[in-house]
């Protein structure tokens, strides 16, 4: 068989480097384009060819097409802070959705046979519960609307050139790899950082809203096989667990992992979704049952890794381009420093 | 009463500079933002002030936003293009989101009182008829989704900062100071520019699909008027007119009021919605009913202004960025060259 080469981007991410790492495992070979914006050059798994450049620097990404004449296209690199995208609105369009445009030409223009993006339950907006891919999303704040844009015009891709696409709508993934260091967003990551910090974990509101926290196994290796089952292209997929929990329960599960009792720090609530939480029965259709890792387990073994690399310093987001509304915490840097070196 | 200063972007362009006419009508100061790219200098009515750039350009944005204090914005700059949108995605993309997103971020620093957008119909997709307000859209094409995108995060930006919107979702306008030269849009202006040159009139497919076609006063009169009306704010409009013609039936009329029979060439069909027509009662509800112009005398009305106006050469569009499938007739210069002289 052909070995078949594929672009991930984002692949020095979270979600990205384990998608890399299962690409490798199945034979591809795999260029990583990654800006570093978000991601570390130590995750990439080891075998991968990377390029650090961004996916809106419309030259280089045709010339990677050019050069590597890639047969899939796994696109993860994003800017995903979805509450910090109101106040970062050009930002996040160009980013997520100019990017994810660079490629989808370039893609038509080279016959690639199939194209992976990470899309999210952010595009569902606060509807009806579970969410399904049946339902016509409605997104509700920037990042979700870009993300919304990408599927949008994929499918016009599609109907117009051929192109094949799979989407894929995660929802709170957490594991090994995901970056503990950053404020905005991943709240396990965030409770993590804070424990090791000594510091109390900060809660949006009072802590009942509910997530269906994902551990990565469960989303990274759909995602890679995509492309070997015809029966996912040009489809949609919600992916990810099952069962919710509010962020309160969630605080004691990492709390024990770390030998503590949590310490929370109640600050106002954020305009988000309170209860979220979407249907699989059609992901598991197409590509059977996950590992059926619990949250006690999944939470345990992001607390072994996250207990090696150490706390992480929180970046701030340096080109906030609206102030007004900016929740608690996010306009300043509120962490106490941490030395480059302590970041592994 | 305070003078109120509105800035109408795309205001050297068809519809704009309607709507520009109107709000000096009105009694407002306006400024108009168009880069020319699709407008013409001698469309802008007397009285408003020029400035020559783009939506895109954030500098020069922020830089008018700070010197004007606009009390309404009317954003009507894009390139409007639907069916050429597929080839041109980045472009598409940048004018019609980011420009979008860079007077978005200002309005809401800027606490304007009120935000015009011109979406479309485009927004719908081929799904039912009539399509209605009430129906969740579903673009097909990156015009669509370009422009239905602004529209959610205009939402967005309404419900996290309380700035006011209005978004008007027109279809096939046509009348005065329509670009007759742009040979990728505008069914009516390819026509006249077609028979005044002594061509061939051409028509995508068999000419049997359908088109309500809208005269300009009954689509910029609205428009100019809904910062003044309340009820209008935060809510979306179908504009135009009623009654459906099909293409074949519209190359009478236009050959009518030319005194001649339209010599129609058929060129192979084009992706593209069979039948369009949207129902206007909301519109009608808030705005009252039309001027009732029928499409014999806004088409007659239009064909004496294009007279004296002449033939205008159909530009190119000079950066598709991709080539495949691109229609009959829009990759090649085909009509003959007319001097710039023979413009105005
Ligand atoms: N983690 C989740 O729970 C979750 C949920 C839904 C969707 N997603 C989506 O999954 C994808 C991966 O998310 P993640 O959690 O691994 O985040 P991550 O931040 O760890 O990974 C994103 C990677 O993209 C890179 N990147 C950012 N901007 C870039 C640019 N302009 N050019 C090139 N690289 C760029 C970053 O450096 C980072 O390595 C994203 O598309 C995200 O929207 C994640
Ligand atoms: N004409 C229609 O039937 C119709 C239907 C639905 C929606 N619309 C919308 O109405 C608006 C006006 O359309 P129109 O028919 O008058 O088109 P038009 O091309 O005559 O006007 C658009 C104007 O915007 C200007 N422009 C384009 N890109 C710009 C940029 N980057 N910066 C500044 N100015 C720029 C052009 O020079 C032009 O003057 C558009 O938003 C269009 O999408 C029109």
């Amino acid at each position: 068989m052909q070995t078949k080469t594929s672009l991930v981007t984002g692949g020095a991410g979270f979600i990205g480097s384990h998608v890399a790492k299962h690409c490798l495992a199945m034979g591809q070979k795999v260029v990583v384009l990654d800006d570093l914006s978000g991601g570390f050059e130590d995750h990439l798994p080891e075998g991968v060819t990377f390029v650090q450049g961004s996916v809106t620097d419309a030259a280089l990404v045709t010339k990677l097409f050019e050069e590597y004449k890639f047969n899939y296209v796994y696109h993860l690199a994003a800017y995903a802070a979805e509450g910090l995208s109101h106040f970062i609105r050009r930002f996040n369009y160009n980013v997520n959705l100019i990017g994810s445009i660079n490629l989808i030409n370039e893609s038509v223009k080279h016959k690639v046979e199939c194209f992976v993006f990470t899309s999210s339950i952010a595009v569902y907006g606060a509807g009806q519960l579970p969410m399904t891919e049946a339902m016509v999303p409605q997104p509700e704040d920037p990042y979700g609307v870009s993300k919304y844009a990408v599927e949008m015009d994929l499918k016009a891709a599609h109907e117009m050139f051929g192109l094949n696409y799979v989407v894929f709508r995660p929802h709170n993934v957490y594991g090994e790899n995901q970056n503990i260091g950053d404020k905005y967003r991943n709240v396990i990551g965030i409770f993590m950082n804070q424990i090791m910090q000594g510091q109390q974990l900060t809660v949006f509101g009072d802590g009942t809203q509910t997530r269906a926290f994902s551990y990565i196994d469960d989303v990274a290796i759909p995602i890679a096989k995509s492309v070997t089952i015809p029966e996912a292209y040009n489809e949609v997929f919600n992916i990810g667990a099952d069962k919710p929990y509010s962020v309160n329960e969630l605080a004691g599960v990492v709390g024990e992992c770390f030998n503590t009792t949590p310490d929370i720090k109640y600050l106002s609530a954020r305009n988000e979704v309170l209860h979220a939480y979407s249907d699989h029965t059609k992901a598991h259709k197409v590509f059977g049952e996950g590992t059926n890792i619990t949250l006690k387990e999944g939470i345990a073994r992001m607390a072994a890794w996250a207990k090696v690399v150490g706390a992480r310093k929180s970046k701030e987001f340096g080109n906030i381009e609206i102030t007004e509304k900016l929740p608690d915490g996010w306009a300043v840097i509120v962490e106490k420093p941490v030395t480059e070196t302590e970041l592994v």
